[in-house]
This record gives C-alpha cells, structure tokens and sequence, in this order.
C-alpha cells in the first residue's frame, strides 16, 4: 500500500503556469493550458488564491473551461458560477455532461441552483430536472444521457457513419446501444466488433444480447460493483418501462467504489464522511466531523461506568480484578470489531445477503469459539507466570478472568456478526455498526459478565 | 452503501446448467456456456463440487476455457492446472492474457509453477519469467504485454488497418501507443481520435504528448491512483530505458484500488488481509487471520494492567476512580482512531505526502484542542449532573476526570497523526499504525495521565 509520489503528466509545470500569470502573457498561458489535461489545470486553479480564481477561469476557452469546471472540487464550482453571469452560466450548463452538471447541482445552495436553472435553455433545464429527481446515491443520480444508440437494421458502415456524425460529445463511443423504436434496450455493440466486422454486416448479427443492465432505482454501489465484477467499460441505465435512459461509465464507477470505501473507512474510525481531501478540509469542518460521534460515544461509556459502580463494593476487595480490565475489554472490543468489520465489507461488496444470515453466524460462532479458547488458554498461562504469585486464591483470579476471557470473545463475536445484519434488515447502513459502536456495548457486557463471574467463583 | 441483490446477466440461470451436466447434454451445456458471460460460469464451476470442476472445464472451448479460467480463485486454478497434462497446460498458458498468467502462477505452489513453465513454449517462458520477476505490488507485476504499438509517420487509415490486423487478442484496442524504433514511447493514441480523422491524417499530428506514463517499479496504488485521477482507459508502464514494455487497464486498477481498501480495512480491525470472498474462506482460516493480532494485543494491554496496579493503594481509597476509566480509556482510543485514520486514508490516496509532516501535525493539533475542551466540558457538566453527589470531594473528581480528557483526546490525536507517518518514513505499511494498535498505546497513556492528574490533585 505504501505509495510514493503521485504520477503526474509529463510536461506540468504549476510554477511556469503561475509566472505567466503574473507576467500577464495571458495567451500564452492559454496555449498552454490547452495542452495540458483537464484534471491537472483544475488542481492548478483550485491552489491558487480565491480572489484569483474567477479571473484566471475566464481566460479559459469554452470547452476547455467545462472539462476543468467538472473536475473541481463543489465549494469552487459553487464560488464560481455564483460570479457567472446567466448567459455564462447558461452556457456552462449546455457545455457539461449531464452528470457533471447534476454533481455540480447537488452541491450547491439552492438559491443558485434555482438561478442556474432559470438561466438554461428550456431543453437543458427539463433534462436536469429529470437527473435531479432521482434519489441521492441511486444509478440515476451518477449516470450520463450522452451515450450512442443504435438500430439493429444498421448495417457495420451505417452503424460508423453514426458514430462518425454524433459521437464528438458522447461520454464514450466504445460501447454503443441498439434500442427499438420505443428506446427499449435490444443489444450492445462493441467498437472493436464494429472495427472487425465486415462491412455489410448488420447489427442484429454483431450486437451482444447477454445484457447486464441496472435500474434508476439501484443503488450506485451495487452498480459500481457490477461494472468491476464484469470488466465493463459503461453499465446501461433503464427506466420501469426498459427504456434506456442513461449509461453510468467505469471512470464514475471508480469514484463511487473509493467513495463508498472512504465512507465505511471513515464511520469505522467514528467520524463523519466527508469527500473533501484531508487538507482542504478545515479544522472547524474537522471538528465538526469527529466531536459528534466522541460525544455519542462518552455519554454511552456512561454504562461502563454505572455497572462498575455498581460492583464498588466487590472491588473494594478484590482490587487486583481492576488490573484486568483494560485486556478484557480491548480483547473484546478487537473480536467484536473483527468480526462486525468482516460482515460490513461482505455486506458492501455484495460477498453476503441477508438470506445467509444463519450460514454467517454459525461461522463466526465456530470461529469465536477457537478464538475464545485459544484466548482463554494463552491469558491463563500468561497470568500465572507473569502477573500473579502462585497461591490459591491467585489460581482463582486466574481462572476467572481467563473463564471471562472466553465467554467475552464468544459473545463480542455473536453481537459483531448480529449487529450489522440487524441494521441492514432495518434499512440502515451497517457500517455505523463498526468499531466504536461495537466496543461500547462490548465493553459493558464484557465488565459485566467479568464480574458476575468473579462474583461466584469468589464468593462475593 | 446498502446494496440489494447484486445485479446480474440476463439469461444466466445455474439450475438449468446443473440439468444439462446431470441429463449429460453436454453439447447443449457447451452451447449454452458460449453465449453466456465467463464471469457468470466462473462462479458456476466455483460453485461446483470439486471432484466435477475438472470434468466439466475440460467441456469448455479452448478460448472460452481461457477467459473463464482467468477470472477463478487461484486454488481453484491451482487444483484444475495441476490436473492438466503439459500439452494442455501449454495451450492454457498461450491463451492467457500474460497479467491473468502470472496472477495465477504467483498464486500456485513452486513445484506446480516450475512444471507449468517447463510445459510452455520457449517465448511465452521468457515472457512469464520477465513479468514474474517483477516485485510483488509493482506496477509490472499488475501490467499486460498486449497492448497496439504503432508508429508516428502512419497514417491514419493505416493505423486502422494494423488494429484491425493485430488488435484481436489485445486487451484493449481503444488506447493504442506510438513508439519510435527502440520501443520509447512518443505519443498516445485514443481509437476516438483516429475515427474522427481524416484518412490522410498522420498519427503525430493525432496523437497525443503530453503522456501520464508508470515505471515498471512503480506501486501499483498509486498507478491505479492515477488511472482513477485523470480517467484513463489503460496507462502505460516503461522501464528505465524509457522503452514501453506494458499497460496497466481500467479495470485491474479497479481491483487494485479495491483490494488495498479492503486490505486497510482490515488492518484497521486487526484481522490478516485475504483477498477471497468472505463465504469461501473456512473457519480455521478465518481463525488463522484473526488470532494472532487477538494475542498480541492481549498482550500488550498487560503494560495497561501494570499500571493500574501500581495505582493500586491510591485505587483503594478513590474507588469512584475505576468507574471513569472505561470513558477515558474509550474516548482516548476514539480521538487516537480518527486521527489515524484520516492520516492513513490521506497517505495512501495520495491527498497528503511525507513533507506535509508539520502541517498535518498543526491541523491535528488545532483539531484536538477544540475536541479536547469541547469533550472536557461536556464531560464537567455530565460527571456533575449525572454521576455524582455535588459536594466538595466530587467537585475535585469532576475536575481531575475532566482534565484528564483534555490531555488524553489531545495526546490521543498527536499520537494518532505522528505514528502512521513514522510508519511510513521507516517503509513500513502506515496502515498497521490502526485503531487497535493506536488504542493499546492510548490506554495506557490515558490512564497514566489520569493517575498522575488525580494523585496530584486529590493529594493521595
């Protein structure tokens, strides 16, 4: 995983750019930002100082200037189009691919979203308002309606000849759709079986009808993980009716899987999601991601504290059992979360569905019980020979803990497994049942369990 | 991030292929394999028992049986090979993509690998040799050697007429490579660009310069990062010699970028990474990955049980102490964690480097503070109203509880930064500095800190 400097496109030069700037050799810097990639030009102008930004981006030509809008990031798309004025904006908005524009849009305020929308072409803005309407994280809201359709009458030549005249704007022109007079989804073509196919040859013959195919409704992730499972280059879009109504391609796929990722990584680690790079984030905007969940989190340890309160007195005589503790609630927290951990990133990834529910929790069941008793027989060693004086009344707390030891691993494994599936079948995301979660109701009945043991097997 | 039922081919039905084997129609069976997606009938044969899996791949077409073979499990890979005769592993070996080869033989045993390249004809031995001695996690051990090479002064019907000669077995024809007569690279090609071109066109007046290229030893994240970043269909590896010898495609980044998710994530839960789905993974396996982080961190929370035993007399006196230690230790690993964490997932997406040490360190600091006074007050306010009687006595617990927090939440974040970047400056895997790691530490810092800030304060 260790990775070293990023690669970047040869011919780059930030500190170049910048001196042509201020050296006002304006079309020059044009030129050259012509000639570089889009992604690196946005990175360029996201890094420059905010009151500089409106200006140099209106150097940029038309289009050149809606590839680099689409690659910033939503607070600077948001400063800039609110600077535009409407007929600027209208022709940003024709300029972008639908789903670039929907992005831009969903992160916006709405006041200037209203404005944008009021400034675009009637066709533009019905178009968006459709895109718009779909829910947030669905198949619709990441897919693009500029993708080529074709009949399966075409011959190979017409089938070119299509492509040749409409494909200059389309998100990608290597895979095309037959569809039928109603848009209705009939087949994919390949532009490399076009390519080897001779020139006669009709669609029907050429097109693959082996379809995988999503709905607007499905959720983005599922779709993301179609397109890896498959290899595919763009995963088609139909409506309740089977029209195809848009194409989600493999560069959107990716963002989703990493975003998805960073998403479950994030609520694991007990913050907030955030899709802004670490330092472009704020501290306050930090704060405001992490001190929710710290406090969630210390108000529910307020049971930790309760139940040992509650066992003062038992403690007051055996204090050593304090010693014991820490372990036995950070093994259990580290079992729980292996196993919740497990299940979530098998959830995600579509490994599992509800319907094993019981094959999952016989497995991890079979698996804490070997955890546990490895535990169980590798503490109680280790607290005879290092933590402890060999007499009696030491053999029992030895015992004890090690007995506690195993019933923790076993129970922090079971509720790991359990939680996140019962979240799922709630309709909630499972990965809020991830680490902190888990180790906060573990610690509890683990401190319990410990000392309900202790309790009888010390006679307190 | 709910995902429902994963989205599958049309068509594709395993009970009715089960009927087939079983009624022994197997030309019917081949038929029906022909048309549908090797990925679907991977899964099928994986289903199988093992003792069919040989009888039936051996009913595959020998190009089909390629396809599917390169998208098994490497045992299940490993189990048919090795029941191959050599004349049959030859043709397997000759039909491979050469990335799916050397996935495989980095996957079998020595023995069976030494036999496999024995078997295969003397180029595609030096091929696979070439690959295979590439380091694991490099950019060359994820490339492909099937990749279009053409030559600057074709022209563009020319460029077209080599794709449609030799494109057939590469793994993609859509991005093709200029190079000059030693193999360096010069420019890029889209298939796109040369379908708009006129015939006459030149391919360096088509191509593309301005290159994002890898080194063969390069890290395959941050080559897949790169794929991610400027959305490209492949990117190209050189050697030192600044000749091209590979690519690396769309979707082999897409399974980079997922298995190192996964493989952070399960650093993070202190689980062993494993690359195969959660339900064909066995119990003793599971247990295998799981138990020796269990031990380890068992272990070193003994350092956390030494602590409180040597506060044992001031414990004695001040029982209600006990009852804060689970919040403390729990908050501590909490802020540790989201720290960490942040930093990890920044490092290894490329959003911070080593040089932002100190910056990094200041927004940590700046974050910890307002998490560290927010979390005290609350918890002043919280101890006061809920926990305890409001006397004198309790005030002075309320207070050495409180400050406590502050310092641990903020040694917790300074921690939780600076130690996955020393992780990283030593070449070691940043990821191991996760929660369960960072946790022990904090435990026993946040206790240490809290006994001392109570001895002081409470005069024991």
């Amino acid at each position: 995983m260790a990775n070293e400097m990023e690669l970047v496109s040869v011919g780059f030069d930030a500190d170049e750019l910048l001196a042509l700037l201020d050296c006002k050799q304006y079309s020059e810097f044009m030129h050259r930002v012509d000639e570089l990639n889009p992604v690196d030009v946005a990175e360029f102008l996201m890094d420059l100082p905010e009151e500089r930004r409106p200006y140099v981006f209106r150097l940029l030509k038309k289009d050149t200037a809606a590839e680099i809008f689409a690659e910033l990031d939503g607070d600077i798309q948001a400063q800039l189009i609110t600077g535009m004025t409407d007929r600027e904006a209208r022709v940003m908005l024709d300029e972008l691919y639908v789903d670039d524009a929907v992005d831009m849009l969903s992160e916006i305020p709405s006041n200037v979203v209203k404005r944008l929308l009021q400034a675009a072409t009637p066709e533009t803005r019905a178009e968006l308002n459709r895109f718009l309407s779909y829910p947030e994280g669905s198949a619709g809201s990441v897919m693009t309606a500029e993708f080529i359709e074709l009949r399966r009458a075409m011959t190979r030549d017409e089938a070119v000849a299509t492509i040749r005249r409409t494909g200059m704007d389309k998100e990608t022109i290597y895979v095309c759709y037959v569809t039928d007079a109603h848009r209705r989804l009939e087949g994919i073509v390949h532009l490399n079986d076009l390519l080897f196919a001779e020139s006669g040859a009709l669609l029907e013959d050429l097109m693959d009808t082996n379809i995988v195919s999503a709905m607007t409704h499905d959720d983005r992730e599922s779709v993301a993980a179609t397109i890896s499972k498959y290899d595919l280059l763009a995963l088609p879009v139909v409506d309740k009716e089977g029209r195809l109504v848009g194409i989600v391609t493999v560069d959107d796929a990716i963002d989703v899987l990493v975003e998805e990722a960073n998403e479950d990584i994030e609520k694991m680690a007990a913050m907030s999601p955030t899709d802004k790079p670490y330092l472009r984030t704020s501290v306050f905007e930090t704060f405001k991601k992490r001190i929710p969940w710290l406090l969630l989190l210390m108000l529910s340890a307020t049971f930790t504290g309760a139940i040992i309160t509650h066992y003062e007195a038992a403690l007051g005589h055996w204090i050593i059992l304090t010693a014991f503790m820490p372990m036995l609630m950070g093994t259990g927290g580290n079992a729980g979360s292996q196993s919740s951990i497990a299940i979530i990133r098998a959830l995600s990834l579509g490994e599992i569905e509800l319907g094993d529910v019981w094959r999952v929790l016989f497995k991890e069941f079979r698996v804490s019980l070997w955890c546990g008793v490895a535990m169980g027989v590798a503490t109680f060693v280790k607290v005879l020979l290092i933590d402890l004086r060999l007499d009696f009344s030491q053999l029992l707390v030895a015992i004890v803990v090690s007995v506690s030891l195993v019933l923790t691993v076993i129970l922090a494994k079971v509720i790991g497994t359990v939680l996140p599936i019962l979240a799922k079948r709630v309709g909630l995301d499972p990965a809020v049942m991830a680490s902190p979660f888990i180790t906060t109701i573990v610690d509890a009945l683990s401190l319990m369990l410990y000392f309900e043991v202790a309790s009888f097997s010390l006679g307190i």
